[in-house]
């Protein structure tokens, strides 16, 4: 493709030669001649004077390049859909595999794709333009949108309620028992019966080998829009509001309830019990030990407001050299006050 | 079913209409006025005012409350009795699907239950009543009790050992290799070949995509009664002791004991080589870096006592204010000197 | 076997009865009369007094043992050559299984052991001696070398490239979507498309349940020789140095480069866009916030030095005192001055 035509399919300001072949996409680092890059993350900024790339895509307000650039508003959006021109997803199969098993009452849409050995559970129902790849588990009852991805290995259980445009990656388990056990004097533990249920809104994609609870009665909730990474763990009856984003490993204890458009960084966890408002911002590994106003933006454990944890992070390495000069203050006021006498 | 015939079969003391209809159980937030609702954490007992449930289970010990209710001595077998009267387990399917897989010699009990798609390994051995649902893989050798269930996924590698009464979640790895490797110089990290295995005991269950390693030597052990979450893993060699609960993403590194009703929060973590004595109660997200005696409540990284942790914890944040006042009173001594003179 | 053919065999030096007839090996705890066991971490050098084993593997340098020893120069890779005289690993079913699906265009190497249900997608090429275990799904447009062991259920995305001599344990998932969202005002996030690849040089493993996501372009890669343990989590566009070690629930975000011969402690994490240096050391739980130095040794979260680190934890837990000592010192100097007027 012409470096014009791609402006003009991005809606870019073209600077440099419009007749110029572009056959991919790269990062700064590895892109070639005929390969367009991009500046999403203002750290590689320098690496524009050594990059062997035909072409940037970078944001309206970026300095000048030397090299051609596509300056977009949202250089996001551009980088979005140009990567989606010459992305090739993985084919779909038509039709359902002569292996796939498909039980008793359960209706598929329009166009569904089921893969080989992808097991359909009795009266579950999965949406039109749907594509179950080779090895999908869907257990009865389940009930499914439209255009509905599931990659192998993905599992749902018995009674979950998905919507339209759902992804699951490979590994995912949706519906899997609350962790719901009383400790019992004399006894093994007791089990709480998990009888509820996982409901997945529209629009939510989960990453690979990812878990979500049911809840103990009612539904564990992933509210529309809302995108998990991989290794994530929504415990039961907790739930995750619109286009919230949680990164890899994230955890949530049970009946936790996370507002719209927080983000959540890798290996934060939150306590069980608790209300995040929306937009809350959560640094990377941090715990949440109580509940968030909205618009809060926390790191640490227990998590506390971010700007002060970074102040106190940065003083931590400072703790031992604090206890031996506070030792040294209160010899000081001995020798001083022996001085005095 | 009528409240009062529920309070007889939950052994509970009723309030209010005998002969109310209960249709099923909700969350306080949620039930409606055929629904029974519960109280089992003090948090919400504002919510008795608003609930629009028809009755609430609760201790015998609560207060008075505006609507409806059983008094139980203890509230949570009460509802875990509760539920399962409510409650439909996904069904069993009778006898082994044809395309399941029994290899040469594997024995299968009464009244087993195997799934579309399993495979079994040569001379594997499956107690009765037990349950294998779609998608499980069991490898040669293993030898598993009655009452065994494995839901989609599932993976037993070859000659772990499993009790009766065992639930393993989609996705779990019973027996995997444990991490065994040594760097050596000049050439790639030398392998210690894992020949252990792995030994469930009876009444454990292990929730969706967990993994347990098995022993370089010996038996990685989940003792009877131990009860993990998902995505917990399980180091070779370690030890889990009998009616422990591990809350999700739990870490064992290898070879570390862990004593009986321990309990460990959510991504909590125990370095190897250690011990933890019984009844040891770990915070979430803590790292124990050493042994720990029996009956210690430990939080933070690395664990110490759980009270001093929390102090310590709180005082955390004035950390930056307090190295300004050091400062300070390191000025002030010379101030004062100087005004002293 | 004999011990002195043992002894040989390792290259080892012998000490006592040379006709003793060893059997296997076993832990320390747990060996008897005809077992070996071993000594390669000196924390257990005290069991050598007690324990029933018929001899010990222990280090040149190690103290005499009472009871008979083999002493090796380098007693892990004699310990692992041992192990390996002892162990059966898994049968490897020769060829195709009739269940298995193959894609048009596949090319399956010399000898490679294809199981039950497995699935290869189409043009996929998978090297001589490979060994597929049952339900491994294989997207269209792989290639992976030679000796590749892959157990049940793990999943290989598309045009995902393997090199020589990798294993891949149950439920690992190489090649899901990068976690590419960008929030937007009024609408759900945007997807980034995950356009790139993953590649795995030669002799890599990765445990049970690991993911590694591919990039949005290019790859993400795990360098020859490394190894990944369970729950891994590699984020896109990451580069795993050779030779280096990832302990359980490791996590790397996105297009973050870990150098050579790194290790990294169990639940540790990187932020992304970091460059850590060859040799670095990473305790279990630490969370690196910015780039390190090569041969850095680190801890805590941010990770600093890691000695500093140590020394800064053990103070913590006497941060409340400090606090109340410091406001003593505040408070004496009013009261000194109130003396001194």
């Amino acid at each position: 493709m012409k470096l014009k035509e791609l402006a003009e399919r991005l809606g870019c300001e073209l600077s440099g030669d419009p007749d110029l072949d572009i056959h991919g996409i790269a990062t700064i680092d590895e892109a070639g001649p005929n390969e367009l890059t991009f500046l999403t993350n203002p750290r590689y900024s320098r690496k524009l004077a050594t990059t062997r790339a035909g072409a940037v895509l970078l944001s309206s307000s970026s300095p000048a390049a030397p090299l051609p650039s596509l300056r977009c508003g949202d250089p996001h959006r551009a980088l979005a859909r140009a990567l989606a021109l010459f992305y090739e997803p993985p084919p779909r199969l038509p039709g359902v595999h002569p292996t796939a098993i498909v039980g008793d009452g359960a209706k598929l849409g329009e166009g569904v794709s089921v893969g080989p050995y992808v097991v359909i559970g009795e009266r579950a129902e999965i949406g039109d333009g749907s594509v179950l790849h080779p090895h999908v588990v869907v257990y009865p009852d389940v009930k499914i949108g439209k255009n509905f991805v599931a990659h192998a290995g993905a599992v749902i259980r018995e009674r979950v309620v998905i919507g339209d445009n759902v992804v699951v990656h490979a590994g995912v388990v949706l519906g899997s028992d609350g962790f719901g056990f009383v400790p019992v004097a004399g006894s093994h533990p007791l089990k709480i019966p998990q009888t509820g249920s996982v409901k997945v809104e529209d629009d939510v994609e989960i990453g690979a080998n990812s878990t979500v609870d049911r809840a103990t009665v009612g539904a564990t909730v992933l509210g529309a829009g809302a995108k998990l990474d991989n290794l994530v763990m929504i415990g039961h009856g907790s739930k995750v509001g619109e286009d919230s984003l949680l990164a890899g490993q994230v955890g949530l204890a049970g009946s936790t309830v996370v507002g719209r458009r927080v983000m959540m960084g890798g290996q934060a966890g939150a306590a069980g019990h608790l209300t995040i408002g929306d937009g809350v911002q959560v640094a990377a590994k941090s715990g949440i030990a109580n509940s968030l106003e909205p618009g809060a933006v926390v790191g640490g454990y227990p998590a506390i407001e971010a700007s002060l944890w970074r102040r106190a992070v940065a003083a931590f390495p400072k703790l031992p050299d604090l206890l031996r000069r506070v030792r040294q203050l209160e010899l000081g006021g001995p020798e001083k006050r022996s001085a005095e006498t």
